[in-house]
């Protein structure tokens, strides 16, 4: 294992968080806020002294790079980002408990939403600022950020291709363009840009800026943290709508933007994923609002809720406008299986992701025909191109990897003795990267009441969930760390 | 598709199901039944009839054969055998409503033991004992039974063999001779025998003949029909331990019985799925006891009824000693765990099957090995005998189509209104051929309240799973029948 490299790319990771934390510090000392300007400052210098150290001892390692090291980098610096990003909430006692502040740093950069805080109206602007940009940075990945502006550029571009396959969601990477940095580029111009027209939005609809930049972090990284008690609910219809539609655009694939931007119409309206994606979107939103009669006062009322529920569990985000644990079962189990089909691949979306849906079903259907006639040769084909074998393998496992994290984790956290709905939705929540649950972790409930030991699970599977179970699961196995 | 060849088969099925009735006949005649001895009578005669008029019709047919006839053979012989098999419950008016005894039918056929009866003592004798011996003839399948007494002898050795494919659990079935229908017979043998020795132990513990038989039906086929309304509950100690060894013996596969009848102990002992299957039971039981502290009187008890109801999930019989509803939350999610993995693959029991759990865990180990070094071929052995990828492709798609159809009956079901849990654990119950659930679907409630759509829905689950998917799938896919 290259560990001098390694240390070198997370010592870049960080100078990067650091700069990133410079605008919280600036809100803070804007708003005389003493406790958390004290923290943020501490913060950097810890994190700068770390990066430090990381970059000195770093200093002129080997450049070769495998497969397994960039895993490895990946779900390190991960780790190494949260457990100091957390610092923040930690030191300016705004969360005094460092585990609970972790919970909520980790769910930030998951882009889960998931929060341990029964009243975040409580907490400092700089500190609310910095929550609601952590799903920002961690929506996109702050490693193709670090590639975007090529303070890695004297690297291979296989390491790059390693490092961004790996914290990219989706069953595979696509490259828009040949060079992996050109990529990264892209994608953030593209992020960039569309959060900002959201902020527009949210503006002309007389929302306050500072709400407007953190809502908008929230809707873009498809995170969910929100800076008001009642999420979006308090906000007016026009503003709760420009959510639902940004929500959804936010969980589209972005190479499906690129695709607009250089004129092919043809192939973002032909793409299957993005069919299904909006096929599931407009049927759930019609189920629900049948099932719902009677629930609201009119039936915009109702249509208005449910895209906006829809909108916000499919793509992951996590907001709210109202409390969707007291709807039918009907509408509640639709939601839940939202949850566990998730957003486009390469959106900033989590969860099991529509491509990885879509191809496991087309596995299931080549196997069914195989059976039928077991001696002709069929293969999968999406968009019309056939798909590698190694890919629907990975898929497969990927399945596999998804159940199994999803069961031991369910077993794990009902060491708490809530009720079984409440377990299991809180870690289908967290491990699909998504925020609220159901009965004890609905949306107008929190995460706090969970044990420490919970709460570690729950990172764990929030990391898990955004990294795409892969960088954390190898680090959990014996032959990572074997020597060859 | 030789739909001819399908008739005669289905023929011969219904013969023997008719032959099995009679039993129940001569019980009725003998409690002097009048209304069940008539039901019984009319069910017979109906039956015949159905069964005469498919020999007639396929007489002379074609004797080709392929896969997909073996497939859709094995599916619809099971639902016809159940629709014809629920008339005793109907015509006798003991349940008055026919997707009810519809229901109850499929449900002991399957071997899940879930019912739509609030009271069972109500019942006749002879439709008690139909109703438990459904569970023996579904536990090793009526097929193998068929090829077993080999009124399909003249076919030719790759068609039973597709036959026993389809009806027997486990991702691949393990000739133990060269011809399949040494095999059959080798299996009843065992399956009868143990199924006396079961009933001579119960019959040791006082229990009356007519109790003891019936629970040994249940017991063998891993069904859990009760013929009380307490379950196993009021009967001794002695005879729960009874139950309890006796169902962790039918979710052993038969196979390891017939190596120890052959002498190959070495073989049973490195048996690594057995290892798994007992290392699981004993964990459970061991998490359970500690978790259920100060629940009952003292450490006997408790270990009495912590043993019972795992062996009684893992196997997927269902029969009860406690209301486990009332469990604390970790013990109910263990038991929902067992629910899932099931018995091991090639016994009576359901579940996904331990064999499964071990090849997707195997599956999964080598693709992290591959994800870590790219150039180095890895294959997955099991018992040191190197797996083939069509048996891994197979259990990939297995563990697709389980999910997917897990996930859809849970939603249409929850248009019920039960709680989450309810529709939940009532899907993977029965998916899974255990019985009970949780909350409204617990130890002490019933199937009766669901609508006859998700009672339907729940019939087709049942299915499903018991004969492992695809016999049922394919039933739904247009390309089965169509014409080639």
């Amino acid at each position: 294992m290259n560990y001098k490299m390694i240390g070198r790319f997370i010592g870049h990771i960080l100078l990067v968080e650091a700069v990133f934390m410079l605008p919280a510090l600036a809100i803070s000392l804007f708003c005389k806020e003493d406790k958390s300007s004290r923290a943020f400052l501490l913060s950097l210098c810890i994190i700068l002294v770390v990066a430090a150290v990381l970059l000195l001892l770093g200093k002129g390692c080997r450049k070769g790079f495998q497969a397994r090291e960039g895993l490895v980098c990946v779900g390190i610096s991960w780790i190494v980002m949260s457990v100091l990003g957390c610092m923040p909430f930690y030191l300016s006692s705004e969360i005094p408990n460092y585990i609970d502040a972790l919970f909520e740093t980790v769910s930030g950069f998951t882009t889960t939403g998931a929060s341990i805080l029964a009243n975040v109206e409580e907490l400092s602007k700089g500190t609310l600022y910095w929550r609601s940009f952590t799903h920002w940075l961690g929506g996109m990945g702050v490693l193709v950020f670090v590639l975007a502006i090529g303070t890695v550029s004297d690297r291979s571009n296989g390491f790059t291709m390693h490092l961004l396959r790996a914290e990219s969601p989706g069953p595979k990477v696509g490259k828009l363009v040949p060079k992996m940095k050109e990529t990264a580029k892209i994608l953030y111009l593209i992020y960039i840009l569309l959060t900002i027209i959201n902020v527009v939005f949210l503006l002309i609809g007389k929302m306050p800026l500072f709400d407007a930049v953190c809502t908008a972090f929230g809707t873009a990284g498809t995170g969910g943290f929100g800076i008001k008690s009642d999420s979006i609910a308090g906000y007016s219809p026009y503003i709760q709508n420009v959510c639902t539609v940004f929500m959804l655009l936010f969980g589209i694939n972005f190479s499906c933007y690129y695709m607009l931007l250089i004129r092919q119409f043809c192939s973002v309206w032909h793409d299957e994923e993005l069919r299904l994606y909006l096929g599931v979107v407009f049927f759930s939103i019609v189920a629900i609002t049948l099932n719902l009669k009677g629930f609201y006062n009119t039936l915009g009322e109702t249509i208005r809720h449910a895209a906006f529920q829809v909108a916000s569990i499919v793509t992951t985000t996590g907001f709210a406008t109202t409390d969707f644990d007291l709807w039918p079962t009907f509408s509640k189990t639709i939601l839940l299986g939202l949850m566990a089909i998730g957003a486009c691949a390469g959106s900033t979306g989590g969860g099991f992701k529509c491509a990885r849906v879509l191809l496991i079903a087309k596995i299931l259907r080549r196997n069914v025909r195989q059976v039928l006639n077991p001696h002709k040769v069929q293969v999968v084909r999406v968009n019309n191109f056939m798909i590698e074998e190694k890919v629907l393998e990975n898929t497969n496992a990927y399945l596999a990897a998804y159940v199994i994290i999803l069961f031991v984790s369910f077993i794990l956290v009902s060491a708490d003795r809530f009720s079984v709905t409440t377990n299991f939705t809180a870690v289908l929540s967290c491990f699909n990267n998504i925020g609220p649950g159901l009965e004890g972790v609905g949306p107008v409930c929190s995460y706090g009441a969970f044990s420490w030991f919970s709460k570690l699970v729950l990172i764990l599977d929030m990391l898990a969930g955004r990294l795409e179970i892969f960088p954390i699961l190898i680090l959990f196995s014996k032959s990572t760390w074997r020597r060859y």
